[in-house]
């Protein structure tokens, strides 16, 4: 194997907090490929990080890196602030990168990685981990058979009591999963619309649950329920079509897919009437899934697209995308519901 | 025992259709109360009426029952677009009334019968079951001793492969039955604005799916989900406070109702930043439900509200906040999300 | 239809305690069958058994409906200590029988009663009722079919917070209806021995928990676990093959019969050290059953086996078969374990 | 801290299967021990040792380590088999043993490790890890405040589709952690017979599927149901009191305990007869678990015990007392479920 010249892609990180780990580890195990640099601005960070990987220069300087004419693709792991003056300045040095989700804060923030490294012939990546789960890979395998007839509606519920984080609201933090889903599932296609409610409680400035509904094109609805403040954790999400019913529900050890023959059109349920009392309608199957881990996959993509053996599976006009609808949700959100033309957000990052 | 200078309340029944035999059987089964009318417009239907309440007079006219001097009490379980006309009625006739929810379907038609009521010096009933069942009755009961805290959140999924119902949408027909456990849980309190999204599918004139956002005063925030083409049946609730919350179930056999002692502040959730992988926090309990059927609950409540015995839980007052509820819902519906206020549609239909 | 030359079945119930409504209430709604007595020695019972079946003579002297010659068959829901006696007196009287599963309290009783029907021409059914639910019906059909491969064992669980009986330990109470699913699902063939432990607690003088392994030709075993003093309620059987695995889990709202996709031989499995981790290796459906109630399928058996249109599903004979396992079961029990031969308790039996 | 006058605890691994990393992984981590020798006959294993601790030596040789004046413990992971052999050079060599659960494959050989380790005046570790799990800790504290009441019976189920371990049977495999979990629980208490019944299947040696039933003093019962032919992974156990039971669910993420307050006693059920239909009686709550890995408290007791400053929990003893259970087991298994009493096994391996 060979990038750029080299026998193997060499990868520098930055940002050691809660997904750094994550990105070094599935870097330096896979064929293919190797960690140089892990940099971070906090002395602790940087000491784990010279513990799990001696081998990595570990440094506070990003300039160090950058410099080095050898690292093909820095990885950003950063609040998400940070991402686009970071992103700038690594397609600048002649990286590509790898960006954690969501892509940056703003539409306008996040095209403009996508045309700077367009100019400078880079390629941008977006850690969209969920895409390259076994479980959400089936889904669209058996979205795209056809097997579930027309799509009718796409319902997720993700909550759980989980850490406020104070840069950012729940959605910026979980919605996003949602968002890279479904925009992996229908290939690129963008809402109509966003309608978002939600609400902070406990004095917090950021809204720490909110609903969202996307209206598509055609007779397709997704909604999207996020909760800091659930006493449970849930990740559960309903694809639902005209002829069966797919239940995606990832607290499952052993049944994380569950696909119900239960097909529905006003005639059938007209003759159902008597039978209402029953919880569903038909067989119901778990397909096996694959077991390799989603960032072992995604860490493959990247080194396969970089040599043109591929094609990028989440590239920065997804991320950009993903990021047009969660500005689109929270300026909804700020109009307690009120829609918001997709459209009109990418107008005005545009403008 | 004595209502109206009798011996036991004479209930005559208008509808003998899906919920009509329930009303029934309860009615003739419980001490202080008596069945002597059954009428329904469709043959099958009296003729089953027959059979299982072979005392009572089944009929399909209407003004025979209401001519009746001693029916104290007429129980309306027809479509709910005849509710108004046939309470109006009965009250004209001097009948108490007991209407199947949703009450009628107008906040103008709701406020006309309490009024009228109130004129007559009669009282109206209003069907809301769920008010009644053990789950509910122990979910105000520990709302209401403070040991949840400060009240953050309601969030109900309420979803199944249901029929479809050709005279009213989906949040006529599921929505009605939170907005009734929220008016007792809250007592009476009503929202200040809904945003309600949803989508018709398959050429169906209703909505089939819906999502419903209530903003109240100070933090509390209400989320209703209801889906007619959802692949298993949910019943779920989520009431969280800031100090416990409260999972209500109604699928689980023996678990319906569970406290999570999972209290979170900003404080203690920054703490917690190294806990983040456990599913919940504190203890849970699930205690003990009473087994007593709702129905029967609101027969005696209903009973001894009319002896002057017992406060009435669900009266016409009750109904038609739901109702106006419902109204500004579907309102929102129409403008794809955009936040109704409640006082706009009372205004109007008091107008 | 014709029954012994008249047009409809007519049936005189003995015993109306716990089980003998549900008898009644099934030949009372079915084509082709009519109640005509319900004899039992309590008031209350009786009582409510004539407001229940207004049209039935209640009594409590099984003479006069033995002496009725227009009764065709006796159903016996009494304790098993009577089955015997009663069984005996009915058939004397020239009257079919449907006992109560067990068929009686020994293998001696119910080889009598099998042999004296046979010398009387008259039949002898045994309400084994497991057998006619849709979960059992399934699980023989997917047996037959062989799907499964060889059969390895059936596993079964069946405990609950049970109420002591006073006459009869857990086994006769409990490991009937698993025995009863043996006999249908293996077309009678009979364990050669039975192993069996268990305790009586709290003074009392029957074992209120207990476990049975049954030891059949070639390499199939069964174990059944039984308890009444169980903090839920369970009713799972495991019914494994070399080829699929099926879990039938009674308590299952939506998913009683679920089929695993698990094949096992000494060959695959050294390959899947690696995948050990794994909670099930293959796909797993959940077929839809059918909803008809047991005991209308069970009446309707009965009433076409008299016809001579159908085969009899739990005759007399099937009936001793479990008897005799239960004896030796109970045998092994005082033995604290030690195994007994089936041959030798049918032996004494018919000696 | 100071074992045999050096600062910390010096640990060599022998053997580098399937439970060797972990131990290695442990003793490397905690804080007062270091891994300085791994010696694994396999080439792979020990190129796979020589990664992950690459400051260790790694050997093929055991007697390198046991040479080696400065090692005080010898951590034994290992098939059964070579447990005795390698435990008695380790004690001979003047080391702490630390042994994978089984100790040993027969009574005298267990018995005869404890022995010459009292000779040597060094220590037996057996390293029953079950006992130092959150969940079984919770168990025993549970337990131990009378909150159960008296125990009236302890029943696990522990199956799953796993590997064929060709060198012992299921027995072996899977019954020893419940085994150990009950000496723990019991502080020692023995049971007076053990009755064990299985199969093997599939044309191979050793059982694969065994049910096997422990009588103790009083009337306390234990069964335990292993299997490695099933579809599922269940780690169940129940242990009932006659004042409240408790389940032990292994796989349940976020309430592995539940403790039903179902109180039983003869008087109380009689008084259930109208409630059975109730899947429980009163309330249930699930306590929240430390989540300490069980290794880790295991490899703290060990250093700990070694300093003088805690008691062993799990000591040669516990393991002999095991080995015997699981020989007297073996014994019963041949004799087709005939009990053997565990005094007759001791006195044989004393013998």
């Amino acid at each position: 194997m060979n990038v750029n010249g080299r026998a193997s892609l060499n990868v520098a990180l930055v940002g050691y907090g809660y997904w750094g780990p994550n990105v070094a580890r599935n870097f330096s195990q896979i064929d293919g490929a190797r960690i140089s640099y892990i940099c971070d601005l906090d002395d602790d960070r940087r000491a784990r990080a010279r513990q799990s990987f001696p081998y990595a220069v570990v440094t506070r300087d990003i300039e160090q890196l950058l410099a080095d004419q050898s690292v093909d693709l820095v990885a950003i792991a950063t609040p998400v602030s940070t991402h686009h003056p970071l992103a700038m300045r690594a397609l600048t040095a002649g990286k590509h990168i790898l960006v954690e989700k969501p892509l940056a804060n703003s539409t306008k923030a996040a095209l403009e990685i996508c045309a700077f490294a367009r100019h400078q012939k880079l390629r941008v990546f977006v850690d969209h981990t969920f895409v390259f789960t076994p479980a959400v890979r089936k889904m669209k395998e058996i979205y795209l058979s056809g097997e579930l007839g027309t799509a009718l509606y796409y319902d997720s519920t993700r909550v759980n009591l989980g850490i406020f984080q104070h840069d950012v609201n729940v959605i910026w933090d979980l919605v996003t999963h949602d968002l890279a889903i479904l925009d992996y599932l229908l290939d690129g296609r963008k809402p109509r619309s966003a309608s978002c409610t939600g609400m902070a409680h406990l004095g917090n400035r950021h809204a720490d649950l909110a609903y969202l509904t996307l209206r598509y094109d055609h007779d397709f609805i997704a909604h999207i329920n996020v909760n800091w403040l659930a006493p449970m954790k849930v990740r559960q999400v309903l694809l639902c079509g005209d002829r069966r019913m797919l239940v995606y529900d990832d607290n499952s050890a052993s049944e994380k897919i569950k696909i119900y023959d239960s097909g529905v059109s006003i005639r059938q349920v007209e003759e159902l009437y008597e039978t209402l009392v029953q919880y569903r309608l038909g067989d119901m199957y778990a397909p096996r899934l694959e077991t390799t881990e989603a960032l072992t996959l995604e860490a493959r993509n990247i080194i396969d697209a970089l040599h043109g053996h591929d094609a990028l599976v989440c590239d920065g006009d997804a991320g950009a995308r993903v990021v047009s609808i969660l500005e689109a949700a929270n300026y909804s959100l700020r109009l307690n519901g009120q829609p918001v033309e997709l459209e009109s957000v990418e107008h005005q990052a545009a403008g």
